[in-house]
């Protein structure tokens, strides 16, 4: 198989972890409902191609998110080794319950950065969701658990447009104050470019939330994911999430594309010669062996080009 | 319609010339033959919506190119403002026989950085393929015409994998020696990544190619055409390639997606405050008229997620 050609550049770092995010991230978003035993295989398949880190599904209330709720059912079956991360997601107290039932060692909090989304997504405001989130992530912290803050709509909203550096800097240093330890700053409708990124990895900078605290998490709806991520790796941050196969489409746009493709970020960071562990021949075979399973094309376009 | 939100970064150009190349290589590589007419008038709308410089058809022997055939009666359909350069892509003499008869006042060779491409496309060595270009050039030179030359293969060959930097320097200090007055890097498959982007770069300018000489020409195939391209502004090349709504596949990879998409990029530029004269509007919506007549969807994100 095809492989980049290597072109180290200065201050890159040497090493990015993958925080994948198909099995959840990717699979919610899609209308299939995907069989539990196919998403046990999935995820047992990412782990197998050097994934570290896979978010595996979510303890959403099923009427939300009919696709995983299958959560506590795809748990029993997935074994992974010690070595992996395997984070869910958890929106509430009620969804914590059922992740420690499940006996998981990390969760994920998604918060919004903007007024509308609050409203639309959480039934909340700006400031109020954090009275959802309180109690949740700190019960998690006191059992024991690892918690990542998700910030949705840093880069634009559907419905406001522009959001200011501001107003995300103050959610994501709530979250952090919290004790998140790792927060992922979202372009949930895929407008971000790269100044943006630059002027909000600054702000938080100067807030005290740390480059050594940050995700970026890209999706690749007006196709600037990539130049994205390159820019946050050139700022310091050496989290990346992104979807196997680019699953997952983007709920607020009218486009097939949304989360940024593990297949097109593992291209660039080889090509960069940067570590992730990922085998890049065996995560473009799961992702084909997935569009099978889904019935439709991968959006990643390294898997059109190598496998198509 | 969306914008992106601005937000500007230090060290990058202030204005960037988008050449448009979606008439010549985006409909070369189309399946469909597409009316003369829908030609012209696809001209002078991208003309309409801001793009200054239009390759707008090939003088290559039509037995290659069916695709391009009507040429010259094309050019006899266009008018453009005096402001707005229209280059077409001349093979040979032949072709530049036929260009000053159609009275064109700029021309671009295509020359390849390897020896296997050279062979195929060429029918010619690398170092033969020069014994072609030369006549060419300095007639054309002394008819008063600008000549570009463009570099294939730049980054990687599908043949013969990775080509080494030296090669592609070579190859386009002799263009720039034989009076091309811009070179432009082709990402033939699109397999570049931002370190090899820099190491061309800075080969060329050791070798006495500044980047004031330079364009770049990314193909999507592998997703990587604008982080690529980011990489080249900042290392200061002010000329970028693109095609309107990412026509035009790429004819040596299994890949729908070719060309660099001009929405995709200036949705980039519009965004960190660069500035291009390129109304985004128009633009998608010239594109959209186009994947009418072609009858199928552009390969664009950016036509995607806002006329989808």
């Amino acid at each position: 198989m095809r492989k980049p050609q290597r072109a180290t550049v200065e201050g890159l770092p040497e090493r990015v972890t993958i925080y994948e995010v198909g099995p959840r991230d990717g699979l919610q978003n899609e209308d299939a409902i995907v069989d539990v035993a196919v998403k046990a295989e999935f995820v047992r398949r990412l782990a197998d191609a050097g994934l570290t880190t896979i978010e595996t599904t979510s303890f959403v209330h099923p009427k939300w998110v009919p696709q995983l709720a299958d959560a506590a059912e795809l748990l029993k079956l997935i074994e992974l080794p010690d070595a992996v991360r395997a984070p869910v997601l958890v929106p509430n107290e009620r969804g914590l319950d059922r992740a420690l039932e499940a006996g998981v060692q990390e969760i994920a909090i998604f918060a919004s950065a903007t007024e509308t989304f609050a409203q639309k997504n959480l039934n909340s405001t700006l400031d109020d969701q954090f009275a959802m989130f309180t109690p949740t992530v700190e019960r998690a912290l006191a059992a024991g658990l690892a918690v990542r803050g998700y910030v949705s709509m840093c880069y634009g909203d559907p419905w406001e447009g522009d959001v200011p550096v501001d107003q995300v800097v103050a959610v994501t240093k709530r979250l952090a104050d919290l004790g998140c330890h790792e927060l992922s700053l979202g372009d949930t409708i895929g407008v971000a470019t790269p100044g943006q990124v630059i002027d909000l990895i600054g702000g938080l900078q100067q807030a005290g939330v740390g480059v050594d605290q940050l995700a970026v998490h890209f999706h690749d709806t007006y196709g600037q994911a990539l130049a994205n991520t390159l820019t946050a790796l050139r700022e310091g941050v050496t989290v990346v999430d992104s979807s196997a196969g680019g699953l997952g489409g983007c709920p607020y746009a009218e486009s097939a594309t949304g989360n940024l493709a593990t297949e097109d970020l593992v291209w660039q960071l080889d090509g960069l010669g940067i570590e992730t562990g990922v085998d890049l021949e065996k995560l473009v075979a799961t992702s084909v062996w997935m569009s099978q399973q889904l019935g439709k094309p991968a959006a990643s376009r390294v898997v059109q080009a190598l496998a198509g």
